[in-house]
């Protein structure tokens, strides 16, 4: 797996494939501003006026309900049926989803209407999604009983998708085989939008590799490397300010040899 | 009340309480930051579908109208009954009270049907909401008669809550008790969403502590000493992009000694 | 022209003008700091139950489509309107116009009910709103078959306002005069909002200076300058993240002779 993803980083620059993008309000900015960094091109059309035109421009959809509203909703079903119409890989971040039954049953319209290429979040919100006890804090992970591989392989079986779980170890999945990766910081989880950012990132990947499980796992190792490098580069004086600019200087500067020697991947 | 406030900062890094936030979309990526920099979770929920059911999940509730929309504002007021209905402690933000009709009517349709723990806005934006006359120049604070003690007294007798005037000196009342706060750089009204990044950070201390005269002088005197020492930490080459950086990097190292040393707090 | 143009950073600082912006959700933020940096006040409201009001209190009046919705263009008509009847300079940012049939459409109309004082966009969505092919990916340029200038000094006579294409080489037209400025930098295409920003930026000096072509060359040229000095002081291990916090400090740091010694403005 790592000999095909280390090659795509020079693929999304050449190609620089156009990402479109409905998103929450509180994370956009950084989203749009992590697709540039990886080398593609952001665009963020909700409209339910051109979401579903905008969608077929594109070459991957992600749907994030972080902040969502009918309006918005709308757009987004529109969207990702055009994307599936077309064959464009659609990602799926059920933002809090467990945390109030709006969010909850959003997400889960979502994934009946539409069919996901992946599905991307937290352990609480996906073993949501599969039927397990909602720990949602907001849109923070609560403790969940199951473990990370355990949710992935089970949510990518339901939803006959890939699935990331993300957490200390992300797990990503097709439902045959799970793959474990343990890169990360813990400040990754003191700023906002990382798991987000995440999901526009596995989209970047997806937008320009056929196998989404690489594409998957590509993205998140990508946010846990540079998460890493981020945190290493901090003197005593520097904190979370200095924290998000530096990680958004890591993607922007990661190269297939900083990937491979960084990357921590290993099948369960 | 400083021996009351610097315990706080390890209870909020300790109980992790979960912040809701109905506010506006120019700052929202900020205060989401800033909530998690002194330790608290931040959520950002403003549907009217949900706006109730995450009130009732979270430890404290923030109404900023910067951006309102008639939408939101359904939100806000369903979010803020439920808040009030469990307790939970209300900080209201009436961004750019006095400029427009629709703000000044807003807000005091607000402050009408909810009971708020805290309010805090600038000068001129409390002073609309006491009957003053009204000078707000857009968001900020044109020029007030008045002193911020005064202000801020009158409103906290008004509206019965702490109230919050900020300005180049931070005035901080209970209608009985007033302090004045004298922390603070004037680059922190040179980059936006410093008001309402310290609304955030009073709900944050409002959430683990009952004497909310306290936890509103704990918030705007954090906001205070952080840019103090983000201001005094620039080179000549640096401006307002490292200085919004750095004020991000101190407010998430700060702790109970450092915050001891640099608050300046006296009784009026 | 450049005699003209330096004297306008103290005047701004001075005046402190208050930049009414309705813009796009994604680059909101910056838009509000970059205002800050010139030394202006920004303030952001789109409702259409204050736009209007707000438009009459302002300098200057910022019109950008990248994340319209109906409800917003509602705003944007009204603010506009008021601020053509009260001689309030409007400038207006076609974002991905091209790109689908609503933005097109949207921008058309825009510009067919109210008067602008400038227009700025990149090529392809300029070239767009004078009946050329439309190439827009997302809201990027795509290839163009003729020049900046052209397009610039084409849209400026069909619009009757001064035009600025943003690209490689900036163009700056009143119909008349066109004005080419090769100040800049690649890295400005590779983070968000650089192009909205200057639509900011053209509106702080439209608030100060009556001679709309100076102003329009004074905010595009800032922020190529700007641009230039960021890329020249990051080191090798830093990136994108960096830089831009670079751009916001060198904004707030340019002066006349920072200004002078930088542009690179000739006419064509």
């Amino acid at each position: 797996m790592k000999r095909n993803i280390s090659k795509l980083f020079n693929i999304i620059r050449e190609e620089r494939p156009l990402i479109h993008q409905i998103t929450n309000q509180v994370t956009m900015n950084d989203c749009a501003n992590v697709t540039l960094a990886v080398g593609a091109i952001p665009v963020m059309a909700s409209s339910p006026e051109e979401a579903a035109e905008m969608a077929m421009l594109a070459k991957a959809l992600v749907i994030n309900i972080g902040t969502l509203r009918s309006e918005t909703f709308e757009g987004m079903i529109a969207a990702a049926k055009a994307a599936n119409k077309s064959g464009i890989p659609v990602i799926v971040d059920p933002v809090g989803a467990g945390a109030t039954c709006y969010r909850t049953s959003s997400a889960m319209e979502i994934l009946k209407v539409i069919r996901p290429a992946v599905i991307r979040g937290n352990a609480s919100e996906v073993n949501q999604l599969i039927g397990g006890a909602s720990t949602t804090i907001g849109v923070d992970a609560g403790r969940v009983p199951i473990s990370n591989a355990e949710i992935a392989k089970k949510a990518a079986e339901t939803y006959e998708c890939i699935t990331v779980v993300s957490g200390k170890e992300d797990a990503v999945s097709d439902g045959n085989r799970t793959y474990l990766i343990r890169n990360g910081h813990s400040m990754l989880s003191k700023i906002t939008g990382t798991g987000c950012m995440s999901s526009a990132l596995i989209a970047c990947f997806a937008a320009v590799e056929k196998n989404i499980l690489s594409s998957a796992a590509a993205g998140i190792s990508l946010m846990g490397i540079a998460g890493e490098m981020a945190a290493a580069s901090l003197s005593k004086s520097e904190g979370l300010g200095t924290f998000k600019v530096r990680l958004m200087d890591f993607i922007s500067l990661m190269n297939d040899e900083m990937w491979d020697k960084g990357a921590k991947i290993s099948e369960v």
